[in-house]
């Protein structure tokens, strides 16, 4: 499904095609915020943010059409360059999340279609914009990054942070007796994109299903969580991206330890699923279980510390091999991994 | 052109597609130096590195297939993912080395084919690997990144830099009197992608032929120039990307004033070209003034600082109008734009 079949209507519309890289950089720029660690922005080669503590963290995701999003699924819904420009800044500023720190600032690199009408992009950097200011990385904003051609949408961010002086939290800190916690939302990304690509009107599933295809299309990470999750002492964290138990199993495997889920405490999150589930007559259970891209952290907790009000208890480290377990009994492994089928 | 079709006659190529992420991750990173300023490595949510005084540099470039390279030609000749790799750490250390900044790491996002030879992304990896090297980013190397599938290869990094405590040398300090200066090659690449372009086998072109299709694939960016420019006093400094004259306009713009080039100190470069541009009927100065990717530096130092050896004096820089002239005459400002026709 090629964009432009979806844009071209009005017969006003204008493609990146006809505009020259400036006036395409000029019509974006004036979208974005500049982070506040800015100390030279946009227009020359490079860029220079400031690294208060002396470090920078950093990361970097990309979003590629038709594998990471589809721009008009055959049920007729359209994912707007709103929606992909508020996905890349949110899977990148839950990274930093992630290690406990705050983003200070974005470089995106847009790879365009000739065809691509200039409102989608411009849409993107809106999308942007609005997911640091909505998911409140107050001060991050975009310092730079590239424009350039090619025959399939692609939007890469790299995102920088900074841990105020702090220590990172690894995936590696994990203890058996440590207590495994939950911050932000499971399995309502899985239930929305399943419900996208069912073939059913959308309008089946209420108004529950378009928050499901809103967490999927627009995820909220829990920014503050990261930082609070640090200083509350947590010995291992990261950003669920790829399904709870294949993201437990990696805390599992780099703190060489056991990670024993809790179903009865994880029902609470498949609950508001199960109407939607049972319409498409699927397990609430296994969006929470397999589930992505809500982006919430999945953290571990010394037993003297008092769990942050952002975290929900789902579980215990347990001595032994590098397994998740659910109830104690063991679980297949199952999530997202971008090559295997 | 697909890359699988050119790879697959062994029997024994295995693809991406059949590899999951860890499985290819732990092919690549062992090929791939760590930075010298790694706080915390690849394996994590973000990687951390150390900023020594207080400030990061950031820069972010793209290669899209069939757009910034192409796998193969006409003519037979094949771009390997060596080529793309080197070409893609190259340009990104190029943008740290025009703030005269040294590049202190890289994170290198791949959008691969399924059907893309693991043994191609290995040797992309490698290409990554031996630029650093090769072109003397000592201390730098690969910290992180992402691996994703696409229907078309594209190889975006986001490079970070040092200043080690002095100010940047931006596009906008050029001032009359100012003696404009080069440093690196000028027109090879250029030269070097017409005669990839061209029909006629490359060995028509001989030994000088491959040369200048390696400063197109592979080029050399003078790495050490970038600081000492900085450390010389230079005033306004740019990586020559997009053709000289272009690039010039960039400083001519932001800096408020007219460059006036020396047609005379600029044939030095052409020279070296002239048996090439006869063969293919054009004019060898074209690809001096218009050819971009050689990564050159184009700088303006104040007239009583000595030039560094690096440089080489190929104009002077003009009150007025922010124009770029040939011999104090207008010139149609030329070179590349990534959606101009």
């Amino acid at each position: 499904m090629s964009i432009d079949a979806t844009e071209s209507a009005s017969g006003q519309e204008r493609y990146v095609g006809e505009l020259n890289e400036g006036e395409l950089l000029a019509r974006i720029f004036p979208l974005l915020p500049l982070p506040d660690a800015t100390l030279l922005g946009p227009g020359d080669d490079a860029a220079i943010i400031t690294a208060p503590d002396g470090r920078t963290v950093i990361s970097m995701d990309t979003l590629v059409e038709d594998h990471d999003f589809r721009l008009l699924r055959p049920n007729g819904h359209r994912t707007t360059g709103y929606d992909v420009g508020w996905n890349s800044a949110a899977q990148n500023l839950s990274d930093i999340n992630a290690m406990g720190g705050t983003a200070t600032s974005l470089v995106v690199s847009l790879t365009l279609p000739p065809r691509t009408p200039v409102a989608w992009v411009e849409d993107c950097a809106r999308g942007l914009a609005a997911a640091i200011e909505g998911l409140g990385a107050i001060g991050c904003g975009v310092v730079g990054g590239d424009l350039g051609a090619g025959a399939q949408l692609v939007v890469t961010a790299a995102v920088t942070g900074t841990l105020d002086g702090r220590a990172p939290v690894l995936r590696s800190g994990a203890r058996a007796g440590h207590t495994v916690a939950v911050a932000g939302t499971l399995g309502r990304a899985a239930a929305g994109l399943a419900i996208l690509e069912d073939g059913r009107p959308l309008t089946d599933f209420g108004p529950d299903g378009e928050q499901f295809i809103a967490a999927q299309l627009r995820p909220q990470p829990p920014l503050a969580a990261g930082p609070v999750a640090a200083l509350a002492g947590a010995s291992a964290m990261l950003d669920i991206s790829d399904g709870l138990l294949r993201d437990a199993g990696r805390i599992a495997t780099a703190s060489g330890v056991g990670l024993d889920l809790d179903p009865g405490a994880l029902q609470q999150y498949a609950d508001p699923l199960e109407g939607a589930a049972a319409l498409l007559g699927v397990d609430a259970l296994d969006w929470v279980l397999a589930g992505g891209e809500d982006h919430g952290l999945l953290a571990t907790f010394p037993p003297d510390r008092p769990l942050p009000p952002e975290f929900t208890a789902v579980g215990s480290v347990k001595p032994g091999r590098p397994l998740v377990t659910l109830a104690s009994r063991a679980t297949a492994l199952r999530g997202w991994d971008h090559f295997a089928d």
